[in-house]
This record gives structure tokens, sequence and C-alpha cells, in this order.
């Protein structure tokens, strides 16, 4: 499993992906899910992806093929047509090995977000279904994720708005993949980030994240000591009370 | 959808479920996902229950009808077997109305929790797959949930463990059910909680919390304050230093 999200603020686009992938049990990896496209000053564009690792690798292999020819990503006008074009190749990808009648019938599925800006428009967030349809991110929802989406977020619920500047969202992202790895294993670490200031069109400011790297630790330490903290506090019931009293 | 959850702690069981039920977007509703069978000085039994509202209504009212006849839960020698009856009969309700072939397919699938105590045998809890089988908790994962679990799951895994108190469960139980209700529109209030006492066999305190109910009001503040409070206070990145500095 996976799990990769993004945010699109006023200040720009913050990217996170955990790195673990599973064929099976026996067979636990680490890849990278941050994939980056970048031509300064015309556009950047980050993808995540998550799903079947064959298919994510065959579309991300044929993301590159088309842009080093200066078609795809490198020729779309707009950031919903670079999400049209990726829908199109996963779609693709997924056909070639679909064999629902082999004896152990495997997911092909892949799910993809894309996201960065394109000369002057604004930028933005695509998520692309395995189907290859797509949908962007909205005001009240300035967040889209993908993979094991679940466990990590309540804390977005809780912190992302527009308003939120890329360093409080990026560490909002980083405890949001934290949570999710203590509850499920397989989410696990190094965590990559991008960080993409609105009108830049220059590089994203990229980090990666080991378990044992300090700030991540630190990050993980306070808020578990916290959070424990925080619901020591928290006030009794009318029958505790009594019980004390 | 549905959220329930049940702990079992060295100091006894805490159960709890929130009631928003729906048939379609347009059928919303509000009924009670637990159901109590008391017998004390024998036996306290405590059951929630999750998935279509029919199957579980129908297995609720069999389990009714049985104990009335002192079948069932009644004689139940063990906490498994109860569990085994209980498949049972939601396994024969599903099929009743099972019906592939309808032009809308509808699941009858219902997964419930049963937990209690049962004369001199120690207290416990059993989930009850749709199939009609079930599992146990133990050590190290003292709790169950069924319905909407992952949005809640990262504070009990951080909390529960067996020598939590019943009051701190309760507690932590609640604050799940907050960040779930949060996240996901199809879980709902008023919230339903039952705390047994190990080996007391005597009624569970049983409690019921609106929105508005003050002390769950309370919680829902201070945690959402706290937790705002202890994100703010999360170190900062190196380079946000520098900009300070």
């Amino acid at each position: 499993m996976t799990y990769c999200l993004a945010a699109s603020l006023n200040a720009g686009l913050v990217f996170a992906s955990d790195s673990r992938t599973n064929a099976g049990l026996d067979h636990v990896n680490s890849y990278r899910k941050m994939h980056t496209f970048f031509w300064p000053g015309d556009r950047i564009l980050v993808l995540l992806s998550a799903g079947n690792l064959a298919t994510t690798q065959a579309v991300v292999a044929q993301l590159d093929r088309d842009a080093a020819d200066g078609e795809g990503l490198r020729k779309a006008r707009h950031l919903s047509e670079a999400a049209a074009y990726i829908g199109q190749v996963s779609l693709d990808m997924q056909r070639r090995y679909h064999a629902p009648d082999a004896p152990n019938p495997v997911s092909m599925e892949a799910t993809f977000i894309i996201g960065g800006q394109i000369g002057d428009a604004p930028h933005g967030l695509y998520l692309v279904y395995p189907q290859g349809n797509y949908i962007t991110c909205s005001d009240e929802q300035p967040f889209l994720q993908i993979g094991e989406t679940k466990y990590g977020k309540p804390i977005l619920d809780r912190i992302i708005e527009p308003g939120v500047s890329l360093d409080d969202a990026a560490r909002c992202a980083l405890v949001s993949i934290d949570s999710t790895m203590r509850s499920n294993l397989s989410v696990g670490p190094p965590v990559d980030m991008a960080l993409y200031q609105a009108n830049s069109l220059e590089q994203p400011r990229i980090v990666r994240y080991k378990l044992n790297s300090p700030y991540f630790a630190s990050i993980r330490k306070q808020w578990g000591e916290g959070l424990r903290r925080l619901f020591e506090d928290l006030p009794r019931f009318d029958w505790e009370k009594d019980k004390d009293g």
C-alpha cells in the first residue's frame, strides 16, 4: 500500500509521499513515489503514484519518454490536459496486462496525483483515477490523498485550509503520514516532500526524511508526547469527579 | 455507515457506537447500534452492530426471541459460543434476502461485536464477520472496531492498552468517534457507551451523548483546540529558523 497527499494553498503546493511498496508480505520494498518534471521558467510538475507498482513504473517511464520527445507533460497547455493525458497512459498500461482469467488475477490499477504550474496559469492539483478520469481540489477541500488515506485525514481536516503557509502544510503532512505509519504497516519511510512556491516556476524545495532524520524524529516525539498529555488533561466524567471528591 | 468500537481491559470492557444510518443519501436516520442483554449475577452481554440495517435489526430481533425462550445468548456457556451463534443467525438472515440477480443488488452483510462476561469465565470481546466466523482481541490489540474504522484508529493505537482504566478508555473512545465524525459524514451522534466492570456481573454504566451534551462538547472543544496548539508548537524546519534568524 501507499500513502500520498498534496495540498493546494494560496502560497503554493505541498506534496508528500511514503516509500513502502509490497507485492505480497514477503516482498516488501521501498520505492520513491514522487516523480518530478521540471522545466524552470516554463512549467513545474510533480506526480505522486499509488497502486500496482508495475503500472506506475510503466506510466512514469512513458511520461519520461514522451516528455523527452517534447510531447505529453512537456507540451500540455493546462494542468487538466496533463491529468487527462496521464489517465490515458495509465489506462493503456493497465489494459496491456489486464488478465481477469489468470489463475491468480492481480489488480493492475493505479491512481495518481499531478500538480504544479504551467506558464501563466494558476497552480493546481488533480487526482487521476484508475479509470482515467480525474478531479481537482477546492477551497473547501484543498488537499487530495491517494492510497491508505483515512488514518491521516483527521489532522488534515483540522489544519489544512487555503491560507495555511507552505511550511505549516508540510509539517501537517508529516504528522498525517506519521499517524498513518503507526496504524498501518503497509505505509513506511522514508518520506519525500516537495514545497512549490506559487508563481515562481522554479524547482520546489525537495526534502526526504527517514525515521531517524533528526527533524522527523523530533516531530514524531513531540506530537506523540503532546497527544498523550492532551489526552490526560481532558475533562473527567461526572462520576470520576464524585469519586475524587 | 457506522463506527463502533470496544476495548477489553484488565478493569473490564468499554463499548461505544455512533447512531448514523443511511440507506442512500436521502434516507439518513439515527438508530441505536448498541444492544444489551443483561441477566445480572449470571451474564452481561453487549452487542454492537454495523452493516445492512434490515439484517442487523432482524438479527437482534431473533436474538431477543431466542433469549426469551431460554436459548441463544441466555444459554451460551462461553463468549465464543455466543459469537458462533450470532454468526449463524446473521448468515441465516443475510441468505433470506440475498438476491444477486436483482436489478439493483444490495449488500445484506452485517458485522457485529459481542462482548461481556458469562459466569466465572473471564470477560472478553469477539468480532463476528458477515461470513459468520469470528475473532477475538489480544493484549497487543485490546480493541476491536467495525464500520468506518480507520479515521479513529490512530488515537486508539496510542492510548489503549490492557492497563488503561475504564474511564480513560471511554474518554479515548469519545475522541476516536469525534475524529471519525469530523472526517466522515456517514458517522454521527448521538454516541452510546457502556462501561462494564470486570467480574461484577452487574449492569454496565450506560451513557448517551449528543453533540451538545456538555461533557461531549467540552471534550470536543478541548481536544480540537489542544491539537491546534500542539501543532503550532511543533519544531520548525531548518529553513524556517534561518528565516527567523
